[in-house]
């Protein structure tokens, strides 16, 4: 992938999002990890490396994960700071950087919770209480901040880290066989191992992902419980229920995404991570196994994963209710670093396709529109009364919440968008990816050859793409733009001639390979019909519905534009589709109309079953919204699987 | 109401269920309370009584309601006995009585738990540890024994508990003003007054009715609470969630059914025996309006009620998940409990008609055909690989299981079947009202004239009954027979004569008032088609859906009928619908075939979204089955509102 400095985004869509995380989200981020937003539950995120640090007085307070706030928000301020200097932002990092390192101990462990609240029960709960996970966070934050500002002093903490972690683990006799519960460490120490070039945070990665499931009799989790004489952190059940971590059996032998649904995506990414760096063939199959299941069998429309709150888990293949889904925006993040690995080992459209189903869809939900409350749990139909009365629903949330208490979700969506330059382009020998229609210039160097790619277009409202090449000299090589799974009509030309498509198809993506002179340009056109979507026979929650997507965008109905008793509504299978845009519209943004029926409640008395009498249908003007903008405009139904007529 | 002994069944359908739980389930669960069934759960309600009569050592052991499982057995085995004389069987229920008299507190108060398990801690915690609610089974299966056998031993051990109850609650300064959080007792002191005829209970009765939810500062729950120091036995939720036991507000401010079904529709059935029994107008005008909301807005078409799981409770309004429904067995029983008293207060045929579908769909669907297994939780649509695999579906059994921990179902529906006859009539004034369609004979006496009634039919599969009067002479009195909601076309002859019904019905009843003769017959012509039913336009889960019923019966599509993956079948709106009965259907019972469709899931590839092309739909021969009968050829899916084309 191409190095986040760059890529420079300049995109009427992203912009805003990535200029909300610079000018809200992260600075609202750092006043609440600081306890200054008033009426909201504290975090003490950073007093606790204050304490840690023996800077405060005090006790640990939050999550045992806490620590893993401040690393996602510094790792957020480096890619920020990567694309624009800002000596205040910086200095304020920099602050920070001391402080994790003061909280460091000698032999480079660092954690607060175990510092201030559990001293000497280091590695005894590593099922529950998500030391390693802490560590990947960290571990990731000194990369990128690294990487940002050429600043070595958190490298060295992150790495004396991973070192001591080194020590402590691993298959050699006297060191502990084990690996955390949550699975970040393992994409962590893929990013060190690329940072650094140090072969042993590669081999680290490797033990965890091998020794995961390999022992069964005991578990290690049942080892480990014995041993801390069968305290839990959380509760029994995580430490029972293996495939909540997906412990269950050696990870080679899995072949379904099942457990908690953000583990799951992080152990596949530093998973193909792994087999990217080493050409581990088998490993990759594992990958691929498990990335069809997901996305085959287990993903909504919207990119969410995770059918079941209990757990933040998978269900099963084909279940996926729309209402009582979790669908949490950090696993559909999860699932574009996933996406973006599989790119690496193998680039072909349809990772890319998830990707962006992923991003356009259920990330983007994940905040509001002005970037300051965000849902964890993103449903696909909602009906408020029944989530206050219906204990099914208490994950659900009608209204985005300002900042949790177990805060995962709002930094996660921060320093992805702060990094999206990361996951436009892949680039492999002499070809370039265009993953992602995003607007911007990026810096290419291939075979000595550097230059300046320009890409343009109005995506996701238009799918007019125009790509420039900006060289000194001529420039050879293989441009491959992905064709998305959602288009059907797609049209090329270069240098405004039309070019056919034929044999030039490969994997989701037209190569075009030349000698390209300064100024050359492609057009790509991605015609963006209304597209009535239909699920798979097998899932029971989208039988007799249709949802409209357009481009890479799901639509969904509001109360806000369509009154109440959204499950009322039908969509006639001849309804034709307008496009429309108005003032009435928030934010200006493109909305679907439709002529639709309502099934008329006024025919019915006050029985609640009687013969099915003809029911009178009204016709009705029904409004889609983009499913990302919902929940914007106050409380309401909303549902995307709309029943057909 | 009909004294029991009074009426004798002789019905082709209920004759087997009451014999199944004579023979089968109250032999099969005298042995569970004696321990003596191989790799169940134990129960030891029995050694318990033994305990805490010292006649055996030991500790207490079962839920804090044990006690309440050896009451049930006793009412049921009361009313075998009062239908059938078993000298063996009155032999056993004597020694359990002369148990239950030994177990008792020389001051009256009877309870295992507390005495063994909390001495000194009576009336700590009603809230949570279901005192009154044993004492209130205790005192049913009192006067069940006492009217069957005319033996008093019983009753007097129960209105001795009865008076020291009396003795320890009331407003009267140094009372206890304190209710019970379970609300059996209300309808048990209810049936003590009609048995003794001493007002004192009933006065208690209306003492529970009006003290509950009365004070709100603090609540009498919280004010508990505190005394015992925040002590809880089953969570604090049960405490704090108010509207759980119906205490949230004076009962007579409540004008939804929330909460535990079942303490909801007990707390009904006490309002309305003792509305009954008082000619108390606001207090009919409370039951009506509760019932209303229960029937019209929140029953399911199967009578069952109580739409979630989380607190075996009511949701909201036209909230009916098909799936995640709870639809308790006791629920439905306690719903019949309360319709009879609805019918004592005044006699309207809805009352029975929900009456009528609790006890054919969901009442025996909660027990298997050989009476062995029974179901706690009575799901409209089941799909079992889910049930493994989606949390949400973990109260749903996809099998019918033996003997529960807490085993309130079995014994519920033992006492029910056993009593059945009391709730075929309703006699007030001179009208006898027939309210269930069960054949058999009942001796009536009204104004002095002695005579029996026959009724004779092949319902639930046929809807034409024969009334025949036996008289010795003339007698004169009106005879009112229920039309039922679901019959279009009915038909009345007297002495083989049509007669018409221009303005003979009132309020769901037809109304002959004659002299009758010896010999005269009534036939009643209920013309049983099948009938595609809807669900009323506000209720999101049977948008779009049809459900069959045919006479009283609800029917469901089982996948041992019609394959898996029933939510791909449809059935279009011209289906012609046969009733059958052949070798192939277990028990010979008759089902319904339709031609159906079924949505082909061959036609689609490995994608799990795509754009919509016209999906085939292959014709299918569908097999409808009674839904009470499902669930009894191992397991499958099953779904009772299916797909309209």
């Amino acid at each position: 992938m191409l190095p986040l400095a760059d890529v420079h985004i300049r995109d009427p869509f992203w912009s805003a999002y990535v200029d909300l995380v610079r000018g809200v989200v992260v600075p609202y981020q750092w006043e609440a990890l600081n306890d200054r937003i008033p009426n909201a539950e504290p975090s003490r995120a950073i007093q606790n490396f204050k304490i840690a640090a023996g800077l405060a007085e005090g006790e640990f307070y939050g999550m045992v994960f806490q620590d893993s706030d401040v690393a996602k928000w510094l790792e957020a301020v480096a890619y920020l700071l990567t694309t624009q200097r800002d000596d205040e932002l910086e200095a304020i990092a920099d602050g920070v950087v001391d402080l994790i390192a003061q909280a460091q101990h000698e032999d480079g462990y660092l954690n607060t919770y175990y510092t201030l609240k559990e001293p000497g029960k280091r590695w005894t709960n590593l099922t529950e209480c998500h030391e390693l996970y802490c560590a990947g966070h960290l571990i990731e934050a000194g990369v990128a901040y690294y990487q940002s500002t050429g600043k070595r002093k958190i490298l060295e903490v992150v790495c004396k880290f991973a070192d001591y972690i080194d020590e402590v683990f691993g298959s050699a006799p006297g060191k502990l066989q084990g690996y955390d519960g949550h699975q970040e460490i393992k994409l962590a120490l893929m990013q060190l191992y690329d940072a650094t070039g140090s072969e042993k945070y590669m081999r680290l990665c490797r033990f965890f992902v091998e020794e995961r499931g390999r022992r069964q009799n005991p578990h290690f989790y049942d080892a480990e419980l014995e041993q801390r004489d069968g305290s839990t952190h959380f509760g029994r059940w995580v430490i029972d229920d293996k495939t909540y971590s997906q412990a269950h059996k050696p990870i080679r032998e899995q072949d379904q995404a099942v457990g908690h649904a953000v583990r799951f995506v992080y152990m596949c990414t530093g998973m193909a991570h792994l087999a990217a760096a080493t050409g581990d063939v088998k490993l990759l199959e594992d990958c691929k196994r498990l990335w069809d299941n997901m996305e085959r069998k287990q993903m909504y429309i919207t990119g969410g994963i995770g059918s079941q709150s209990h757990g933040e888990a998978f269900s099963m293949d084909y279940d996926l209710p729309n209402d009582t889904v979790y669908a949490e925006t950090c696993a559909s993040i999860g699932l574009i670093f996933f996406a973006q690995r599989m790119l690496m080992l193998q680039p072909q459209g349809r990772y890319a396709d998830a990707m962006e189903r992923a991003l356009y869809n259920t990330v983007i939900s994940g905040m509001s529109m002005d970037g300051k409350s965000f849902f964890y749990v993103n449903p696909l139909e909602v009906h408020p009364k029944a989530c206050c009365a219906n204990h099914k629903y208490h994950h659900v949330k009608t209204v985005r919440q300002g900042w949790f208490g177990c805060a995962c979700c709002p930094p996660n969506v921060a320093r992805l968008l702060a990094s999206l330059g990361q996951y436009i382009y892949t680039v492999q020998d002499h070809t370039v990816y265009a993953n992602l229609y995003i607007s911007g210039e990026s810096k290419l160097e291939l075979g000595g050859q550097a230059f300046v790619l320009h890409q343009q277009s109005n995506y996701p409202w238009d799918g007019d793409i125009r790509f420039t090449v900006e060289a000194e000299t001529p420039v050879t090589f293989e441009l491959a733009l992905r064709i998305p799974n959602w288009c059907e009509h797609p049209a090329l030309s270069i240098n405004g001639v039309k070019v056919p498509f034929d044999g030039r198809i490969h994997a989701g993506y037209v190569k075009l390979e030349r000698e390209w002179q300064a100024g050359d340009s492609v057009e790509l056109a991605l015609p963006m019909t209304v597209a009535r979507m239909k699920g798979h026979p097998l899932v029971r929650q989208t039988a007799g519905k249709t949802a409209l997507q357009r481009g890479p965008l799901v639509y969904c109905l509001e109360e806000a534009d369509n009154g109440a008793n959204l499950h009322q509504v039908l969509l006639p299978p001849q309804a034709a589709f307008e496009v429309k845009e108005d003032d009435t519209s928030f934010g200006r943004i493109p909305f679907i109309t439709a002529a639709g029926l309502r099934r008329d409640p006024d025919s019915w008395g006050e029985e609640l079953y009687r013969r099915d009498t003809a029911q009178q249908e009204v016709e009705t003007q029904l409004k889609f919204i983009p499913y990302f903008a919902w929940a914007n405009r106050g409380e309401g139904e909303m549902r995307v699987w709309v029943d057909e007529k």
